[in-house]
């Protein structure tokens, strides 16, 4: 049976129940800080409807008429989580979160318990691995290239930034929601995990030394893959590098330097699924 | 024999001498605005370098004492351009510019005449065509991404955006200065002009019916090639589409959508040169 949307308009910027969408650019307010409030913001419809079908269950959404027609048929599937929409004008939204925010609609969730790596990789046939992506926008859309290019996990050395930060969710497109991904508690001591758990891990180097990413891949195509991506600029560490299986390299045109390592790990996810079956 | 380096000190924000950097992000006066002054703006060290190396020669630099030291090596090389350094303090340099530019220095030229497609084409093995991608970043990515993987020149066909905007140029870590490019001014009708110039033509889309990109790439290995790619969300026109030889595909994850076109591209430039020789 269809649901009915639980809509409650508020025309008061400062109405206590918007609290979770309060001072989104605040640096030590905004309510996705994880040490504050520690939400999770999907911004505008795509994103939102993402969130709605991950494992972050909405508590309330804020926005415009418009978008809440948009938004109808996710709001009332039989699946819907039981979630307020706050239908605000876009002068009340402005003050709320602090800019004119043009996507019109916010979503707000907790966050959820995060699995172990081991838990996280089990069945897993290829993961990601960071170490050091400190952008977000980086992160996001690590999140974004891997979902689309087969990527089934993204595990978090030592170094990273936050990927749940609301402009890591919006350039991810919402993937950051729906692809699993852990924490790692022991760097880069849970590298020998993944290789006792049968993962190939190849190490992304601009390294002219290094395997070339073709002939590399060849070498992996039946076996469970960990790609490996340090953060642009200083790469992966040397300690990354010593606990993988080979280090890998795009061939790269002379007098060009690195790509930006969200284009790397796309590279190495497609090479990992450019052929058929 | 080493050059000395016409270094001028400044301290007063208004001197005439540093209008070629005043406003830089003023939407109607910024000097990088092609229907105004025209220059083109570098920014940092490694941008204003690349740009010293590139077909836009200089014809100013704005920066701070230190950054003048990192500069010194290519500002006396035999065949540096004679142009004046106004050094000045990173206060001067904000109130010129009109924010707080952590990059301490910029370089400003004159825009150069610009080739014909068909000029720009001569002895090229693998170029980019764009259509409609009306976003600086994904521009300079591209530029970036072609650059790093064998892309000899770019053309732009209707509805691109300014690939020397200085947002741009920054993105593409300065490669939007050093690959070659064109504005067609027949379009779609360069691109007839380019098959019979012997270029294959591979149209990149989300389309499941395209041919996938590892099975396209080899039907054209031996072959010059342009690589098409359209913005984000509409992708290329279905005339365009039509003009070209292939619709070609990135084999994608269920229920994700299209990449980056900036990826995209980079994906299909990393098909053409993965395999050495």
């Amino acid at each position: 049976m269809a649901r009915v949307v639980d809509v409650v308009d508020i025309a008061d910027p400062h109405d206590c129940r918007l609290d979770d969408f309060r001072d989104l650019n605040s640096i030590d307010r905004r309510p996705d800080l994880p040490t504050g409030k520690g939400l999770v913001i999907a911004e505008g419809v795509l994103v939102a409807q993402r969130m709605l079908a991950s494992r972050f269950r909405p508590r309330a959404l804020l926005g415009t008429d418009r978008r809440l027609t948009e938004l109808l048929p996710d709001l009332t599937s039989p699946d819907a989580p039981d979630v307020p929409y706050y239908r605000v004008s876009a002068e009340v939204m402005a003050e709320v979160v602090g800019f004119h925010l043009n996507r019109g609609v916010l979503a707000a969730a907790s966050r959820v318990p995060e699995p172990t790596v081991a838990e996280l990789v089990a069945g897993a046939r290829t993961i990601a691995v960071l170490e050091g992506v400190n952008d977000h926008e980086n992160l996001g859309s690590i999140f974004r290239n891997g979902a689309g290019l087969g990527v089934d996990a993204v595990v978090f050395g030592s170094g990273c930034a936050d990927p749940l930060y609301r402009r890591s969710v919006r350039v991810s497109m919402g993937h950051a929601l729906l692809v699993p991904f852990a924490r790692s508690a022991d760097w880069p001591g849970d590298l020998a995990m993944l290789r006792e758990q049968g993962f190939r891990l190849l190490a992304m180097t601009p390294d002219p030394r290094a395997e070339l990413l073709s002939s590399a891949m060849a070498t992996v195509r039946d076996e469970p893959l960990a790609v490996l991506v340090g953060a642009e600029g200083p790469g992966l560490s040397e300690q990354a590098m010593r606990a993988s299986d080979m280090r890998v390299r795009i061939p790269m045109s002379r007098g060009t330097d690195s790509l930006n390592v969200a284009t790397a790990a796309a590279l190495a996810f497609y090479e990992r699924i450019r052929l058929p079956g």
